[in-house]
């Protein structure tokens, strides 16, 4: 469901989350998508060689977990996403359930601006992505 | 086909880029995986009374296009994605064709490092995002 | 519907056919699982400036249907797929309703063989692709 | 990334190839974009009970990797597709990894034209597709 919280009810420290259990079907639509047959996503024998012994996931997937929670949670629709900053810190396998969370951190009243704590964590709650965001409500 | 330049013979000016045009079926398949059903991507009626007047792609599916030039290109295979910022500079409208670019601007040899300025420009050359990203080359 | 006509009952000069209008969702969707990002297929201002004017379908993705009629109609069921020729004689464009037909040419009783010519033609009856396939039929 | 070498600076030997895992998510979507449901592909109770035990990839969708070592490898851009012929050598299980390869084994420089042998094999060596193709560079 989209929700569409209006800028004055939401609060700083206002959460919200989405989750979803991540499938090679994703990661390879991910990839047809972009384009982007890394081989470390697409190949299990070089997968299997390299640091992370199994494929991973695209980064940029995980993270656009988070879009997902502002464009459907908070805030959700009528949001204008300016700009994202996330760092991986730590590879996402195949099967791996991600939790993206939102967190209100600062509200700009005069420009209608958020800026949101946005983090991804796996099953086992350690965090996979770390970051934050600045949206626009109208 | 996947580059694997090694970290030796890459130059701080080195360029690398890809080029693809979004059309409805990318739009949708981004929202199928990730869930992101904001109704100015998937809602035609919507979107033409909001203030794109069209539907418009995701940020996140627009500012994944670096990570195919990272992955695949510029470093290429054997590369560690640690972390992107995105400015979402104008938006993207089904059947534009972006050219996501990323050029070298820093390398720490010590720590194999590169720093990146990292692109999204449309067809009439309009930068769509904006950034930077850090990634190391093994 | 899945057919599984009995090696006994086909004749030479039996014919099957299948019929599908490709859209854009299926080229980038081929380009997607296969890897070929071939600006011809997925870029719009590459494939304007190119021979074709615009972007077309992977001539593999064309001669795929082939295999459609193959598995599905004549022979259906239980058939081995031996070798298959293919030459592209047309480009296909997004949104060419295309018609893939095998005829049966020759029957090798003793090896269970079937000997097929394979062609696909669009909506004008124009060929795209020509060629020939062998099967067995268990 | 997309290569476009020049027909001048093909040689006959000059080889470049593309790995990929094929995964379940792979044939569904090609069974879904061509409508070849043989349940050898899709039918998990009756590939079980076939001469393959278990589901096998579509030898098409194989064969495709082909087509990407083609279009983005060599000669990559600018390449028109002529023709192809495979025989399916062995069958394709679901989690193979399949590298396909293409290798230059004739120039014919007046008309431009490369005739290649183009092999996929498995992650054991073993080859599932063998074949050649024709293509002509612009």
């Amino acid at each position: 469901m989209v929700e569409d919280r209006s800028f004055e009810e939401i609060r700083v420290g206002d959460r919200a989350s989405f989750s979803k259990t991540l499938g090679e079907a994703d990661v390879y639509a991910f990839a047809g998508i972009t384009g982007d047959f890394n081989p470390v996503h697409v190949n299990k024998e070089y997968a299997g060689g390299s640091r992370f012994k199994e494929r991973i996931a695209h980064g940029m997937l995980s993270a656009s977990l988070i879009s997902t929670v502002i464009g459907t949670g908070l805030p959700g629709a009528n949001t204008i996403y300016l700009s994202q900053e996330v760092k991986f810190t730590a590879p996402v396998y195949f099967g791996d359930t991600l939790t993206a969370e939102v967190e209100v951190v600062e509200k700009r009243e005069e420009k209608r601006i958020l800026n949101l704590k946005t983090t991804v964590v796996n099953q086992e709650g350690k965090m996979v992505v770390d970051g934050q965001a600045r949206v626009m409500k109208m």
